[in-house]
């Protein structure tokens, strides 16, 4: 080799480490077009943390300190350590992201979008605030202009939060809904969506006759259902809401659509819990829904706070699943929900974890693990019988306590399979859609950074799962949305932290099909 | 007037007007020197919203839409509005403040400034959190070096999230607590701190005996209790951690120092209020203080979450205070605090709000006004007769309820009156020292901006106290610590929000004194 050669290879090599140092693209000709690598601590999860003996919950979890994800036309190909992968792909587009761990999309399995101006409104337990905040802002939405703003911006604050993939309640609009699927899908993403049933108890405006119900879902349905990554679920809005005939209109269309997901509420407040109950003649809230026969896999209950031991064990038996929602529990006060019951190895619900916004004062699913770690925090000290002697069960308590495993595995792997998408995505396994979020485990208030170094040095990464996840019990504990760096759906990065045009705006501008 | 001379008087116009809208200070020639202004929108509290009937609470502020603060030498000389204070004061420097809300700093009754690396950390209850985290990180301060740079820290931290006042616990090491009382004379901060007393239940390391206790908290009482604008605390960290004998040995030193405050834990965590109770042979935790003549005005115990009833009349009594920490109550899952019985109008006990930050995840008095609201509403619902009609209470149920006048006035002149420094601070009356808080009510996740123009429109600001209010609880309940633009202490700027360099460590570089 001459002397120039030599030269001109050790500057390739000093580009190459600026450039992964800068965490930029090295964009060298792509081995396979369409195919792109992103390296980076990498951490996701193949199994259920509390189903592992106590303390052994990072057995559910695979980390990589030096990972390469391999995406094809938006699916993982491969994911695995930098060295033992990369020379599999000769020439791959590779995207070096330093000091950083990427883990899949967060799921949120319970949200209203038509409910995002009104997150975070003062003042009410549940059916006041819905009738002093929540409906009238929700009947804008009729209006097909305000909801295009309002869908928009309720897309860019999921991405800025790192949610690729949410369970939303729609609302009783069929325009916006469509609305809804159209924006989902110029963005790639995986959603679940329908229009919502309601007909008692709510202003005239937002109340859909059974039949008028009936007859939208359906459009909705044949339009939009599996097409793209667009998803349906039939919503019954909340049985306290619905009449009979609201609910005989859901079992009807369920029925038809088998395959379609079904989103309501359960026994968020006592008052509500009561009178939903009364008003159905049932003997409590679920039974609303099973004598319509909607309780079975791909249903979904909000919040459950209030839920019997009994009807527990029926969500369990029938494969349904329960959104646990913490801010907007407490936000409005509906109460604690027992995450270490429905945990209980015997018998364990389908759990998803839930912002509830507007209801949940915050899109970030992040915070919503700080909320739940706090509700479960207290659970497990009223378990230990230090206030009750007759309320100590110490293997329910500590199974509301949310470490970083069960944490971020409820916020994956856990809300996929909450939602029954775990073929499609929750993790890196190949065939899984390509949604992941990019965390910066020093974003946060300023307190974070020196907090954080306690676990690694300043500009050091972690090396072992057991850094990583107290590097991510950092985040949860003291940092908040600021540590999403960058957001990327099936493949392609929509979301960058501090970038001065929303990198959704700019990328998404493909043909909708 | 000449054309020239017209054209000179336009263009003077227009660039006061850009120098406003541009939030700089216009530096026309003081009228006096060491005089200055501040022109905002400006809130601030006269009297205890909870003390007027209900939906009446913004009796107890006051507002201006276009306001003046003018201070002196640090100390606040008149607030009044803009156009009707101005003539007093020709050729004043205005610093101008456009779409912001002034409100006075923030005042945190209760922190741990040693625990600020270890804020957030994982797990346990009180009692083994202690053992775990806060002791081996609280020994690491009997190195003065690396108290130097945890306490420099520690003020950074405060300033960036709008707090001026804290009462500290301090720690065992007497090196720490001077460093800590230079460091906040050296911002002009007012401050109270002590040496903490704990001699049992503790690591080795941690404990003074009472003699050597006594003996550091005099020459500390001596050298900086109303220096500058030092205050000092004794400190009986918490009963289940003193031995009789160091309790003793604080109620020898009230004695002697009469004019110091007391600073210290109750009834925390219901194994920690049990166990102390029962060690010190005492019918309740607040009589082990009792007992040592401790319980008076300037005594505030910190959390409070297990008092009965008697306890809280006996506060209410003497006088006395209780540190109200929500964020650190559901960390630690200590329990939900009764803020509608300490706020009852027949018994009332003073009260300061507090992070009690590392215990609490965040140095955000904001946060903390966010996670009091969500406590606060869960208690109103367990009181309204839904759950359990015998514990049906209406007038305590709707005084848990934190609305943003009770909310800020908590978070400022309400802590003033908890540590009994309403003379000194809290509002803006003539007189008082002029620390405050800028606050940008836009300030906060992406979901805040929309969410605020609900109240005002983009580029608006609020035209009077109802508007005021509303945007503040957009502040607590969707923004964050990013709703801080700039923080001031004693007539000076110490932090800009997004400044490159700390505002503080660039302006404070005058002589300790």
């Amino acid at each position: 080799m001459t002397r120039a050669n030599l030269l001109k290879k050790a500057c390739a090599v000093a580009l190459t480490f600026m450039a992964c140092s800068l965490n930029t693209t090295t964009s060298v000709k792509a081995a396979d077009a369409g195919t792109i690598g992103v390296r980076s601590g990498i951490l996701d999860f193949v199994d259920d943390p509390w189903s592992k003996p106590q303390g052994h919950g990072d057995e559910a979890a695979r980390f990589l300190p030096d990972g390469l994800l391999v995406i094809k036309d938006g699916i993982v190909k491969e994911c695995g350590p930098y060295d033992a992968t990369i020379s599999k792909y000769p020439g791959l587009d590779v995207t070096t992201l330093k000091n950083r761990i990427v883990v899949p999309g967060f799921v949120d399995g319970h949200i209203h979008f038509p409910q995002t101006r009104v997150l975070g409104a003062y003042g009410e337990q549940l059916l006041p605030w819905l009738l002093e905040w929540v409906f009238p802002e929700e009947m804008k939405y009729k209006d097909p202009a305000y909801a295009k703003v309002g869908i928009n911006n309720f897309f860019d604050n999921l991405l800025a939060n790192g949610t690729t993939t949410v369970q939303d309640y729609g609302t009783s609009f069929e325009s916006a809904i469509g609305e809804y699927f159209d924006e989902a899908d110029r963005r790639h993403m995986r959603v679940i969506c329908g229009l919502s049933g309601l007909d008692r108890n709510a202003p005239e405006g937002m109340c859909l006759t059974p039949q008028a119900f009936y007859d939208g879902s359906k459009r909705l349905i044949e339009k939009y259902h599996g097409k793209g990554r667009n998803l349906y679920c039939i919503v019954p809005r909340f049985a306290y809401g619905d009449s009979d005939e609201m609910l005989s209109a859901c079992g009807k269309l369920h029925k038809e659509f088998p395959d379609c997901w079904i989103n309501t509420h359960v026994s968020e407040n006592p008052t509500e819990t009561r009178n939903a109950a009364a008003e159905h003649h049932c003997k409590d809230y679920l039974g609303c829904y099973e004598k319509y026969g909607m309780v079975g896999p791909k249903f979904t209950a909000g919040h459950g706070v209030w839920l019997s031991n009994d009807e527990f064990e029926r969500l369990h038996k029938a494969g349904a699943a329960i959104s646990f929602c913490p801010n907007s529990n407490t936000f409005l006060g509906s109460g604690y929900f027992r995450l270490g019951k429905a945990t209980d190895p015997a018998a364990p619900v389908r759990l998803t974890f839930g912002t509830d916004m507007g209801g949940g004062n915050s899109f970030s699913m992040i915070n919503v693990l700080n909320q739940a770690y706090k509700i479960g925090m207290c659970n497990n000290t009223l378990m230990d019988g230090s206030v009750d002697p007759s309320k100590k069960n110490d293997a329910e308590g500590e199974r509301n306590k949310l470490n970083a495993m069960r944490a971020f595995y409820s916020a994956t792997l856990g809300g996929a399979r909450g939602l029954y998408l775990e073929d499609k995505i929750g993790n890196f396994n190949p065939g899984k859609e390509a949604d992941f979020v990019v965390l910066d485990w020093n974003g946060g208030p300023m307190a974070t950074k020196w907090h954080q170094t306690l676990i690694v040095k300043e500009g050091d990464s972690p090396k072992n799962i057991d850094q990583a996840a107290k590097l991510l019990f950092g985040v949860m504990a003291v940092g908040d949305d600021r540590a999403v760096d960058e957001t990327w759906v099936y493949g392609k990065r929509l979301y960058k932290r501090g970038a001065a045009t929303p990198v959704a705006a700019v990328e998404t501008k493909h043909e909708n099909n």
